[in-house]
């Protein structure tokens, strides 16, 4: 798409492509999805992984569906639709492109493999026009505040999303802007996406970043120029709370102690109304293997337990600034948040 | 020594040998140092580590190079005081261990290599039991808040130090009285001591463990009964500042916002009255390839730069108490802490 050498879902006809995300930086492989349950299963073991790119690929997983029941009733695609949102718990992107498929599979009122293609075509390509418009939006706010290091978690660059990214498009448009001296990337563990991917396309971009620890975050703040911390989202509720990756709502606490300002960058689709707060919200718990070994190498004795889970939540009277789309709001609350929805 | 089957730092005459903790928890093997400048490569590259096992291998050290120069000038041993004194800069153990060996070196008048490696053994013995007397001493103060969760950070147990542990010893302790029903060990990036060494201590110890990523420790302490968090130092100033081990400033912030109470357990040789407060402790940063690769493996992009700072500062003032062999401060200030030297 756009400020990246690769894109991670590719449409191709008959088949989705998914960048093996796993791999990275060390390899850049490639998985061929020719139906939904392979769909599913590269959501499940994070082949990919962003909430908005997981909307997306479950988007393409019933077009590949439809391809196999072109011309029949709406119900063959039901197994299909259980089968994608299943994947998942967390990220509400996931069942907002389900729900946005199902409907115009309704509207339809039978399946029609191309009619339902495009549609997945417009959710991939829309999310990149909202992030290139989050992108202007965020970098708005930071001109408020001058140049600094921005500070940001997991990644939510072209490789989380439909292109460009949503916190990184941010940092992007930014950077473009001259607001961004330098980046400070957590690598994120246990997945290190800051470090496999976030580096990787600041690298490619040639924005200046410096990887960190996770647990460095708050020296940091504390010894460095760090105006933002700008992060993404898998699922935001009615009165602003945000679900996001592991270690975002400590950084969150931390922000606000050392007088950095915290936004959150995600598409609209990431709001979930039907949530009044982040109390609601599933928090997926991955394997205690992902903690005790590490691409393969036993990192801790196979005797002690470990607790993995994979997103926390930031309640909003922590975050400055919730960036979408369809616009801002400014320490965000239940009405603030209405007000976006209409 | 006591609650562990293995001990770090072995005195056996004219070698020490050191467990190589790097290959921890994989394999169990052992490093022969015969002079200083060999023992002072084994502190910097990590085969031991923890600010009081360093201290006691530093003594070890001198009397290995007094065996070489046993009978002659005291001058004989300058290059081994250097040399191992620019081994690591943070811990103060380590200089305090040195000044120790120095003192007892001026008091003989000359190199007597039996007289310093009994100074060297007794560093070591007296270590063990101010673990076992801080021990106590902290076990008493989590007595006062009642049984509950304990969230440590890094490894401070018998692999740290002379035996039992600092704020390991004070969690063995703790468990013995039943106070203690679950451990919670971030793992400790870059070098994951909380993961290979301190899971594993606890493992042996049948001490309930549960691993957790360094940036899940916010969202532990939101959701899980956490009444303490326990922490080590590698050097404490005249105020209570406390340098420890990255990410140890993060938990004090994390641990005053949800209520949790702080504990600094370390060896009264820990406290570097020389200096007024944090700001004057040197920050060791070690190699970005610490942070860019693990155990062999790439796990970032190589043109990506990478910050590691390896300690950070806790202000006094986040602090609840200082836990030493002579005493317990709370809520340390520079008139508190004075007092406890005398």
């Amino acid at each position: 798409m756009t400020d990246s050498s690769v894109t991670p879902i590719n449409w191709h006809q008959n088949e989705l492509i998914l960048l093996d995300q796993r791999a990275l930086p060390r390899e850049e492989t490639y998985l061929h999805c020719r139906n939904a349950s392979e769909v599913a299963r590269a959501i499940h073991d994070m082949v990919v992984r962003g909430a908005p790119a997981i909307g997306i690929s479950a988007a393409y997983g019933i077009a590949l569906a439809a391809q196999q029941a072109d011309g029949q009733g709406t119900d063959r695609l039901e197994a299909a639709f259980t089968e994608l949102a299943d994947s998942r718990p967390t990220a509400v992107n996931l069942f907002w492109a389900l729900q946005r498929m199902r409907g115009r599979l309704n509207q339809l009122g039978k399946v029609d493999a191309e009619a339902l293609a495009r549609e997945a075509v417009a959710i991939h390509q829309e999310d990149l026009q909202a992030n290139l418009a989050m992108g202007e939006l965020g970098a708005d706010l930071i001109a408020q505040s001058g140049r600094g290091d921005i500070l940001t978690h997991c990644n939510t660059g072209s490789l989380a999303t439909g292109g460009y990214g949503t916190a990184l498009g941010v940092i992007r448009s930014a950077y473009k802007r001259d607001l961004v001296a330098n980046v400070f990337a957590d690598e994120t563990r246990p997945w290190l996406q800051g470090a496999r991917l976030t580096a990787w396309e600041l690298c490619q971009d040639g924005i200046p970043v410096h990887l960190i620890a996770d647990s460095a975050a708050a020296h940091v703040m504390k010894t460095r120029a760090v105006s933002w911390v700008i992060v993404g989202a898998d699922r935001i509720t009615a009165n602003g709370d945000v679900a996001n990756k592991i270690g975002t709502y400590g950084l969150a606490v931390l922000a606000r102690q050392h007088g950095v300002k915290f936004m959150v960058a995600a598409p609209s689709s990431t709001i979930d109304f039907d949530l009044d707060d982040g109390d609601a919200i599933p928090i997926e718990e991955r394997s205690d293997q992902e903690l005790k070994q590490l691409q393969g190498v036993t990192i801790a004795p196979e005797a002690a337990m470990a607790l993995n889970p994979v997103f926390d939540v930031t309640p909003a009277h922590l975050i400055d600034a919730i960036v979408t789309e369809k616009g801002v709001v400014l320490a965000p609350t239940l009405d603030s948040m209405r007000a976006l929805a209409f």
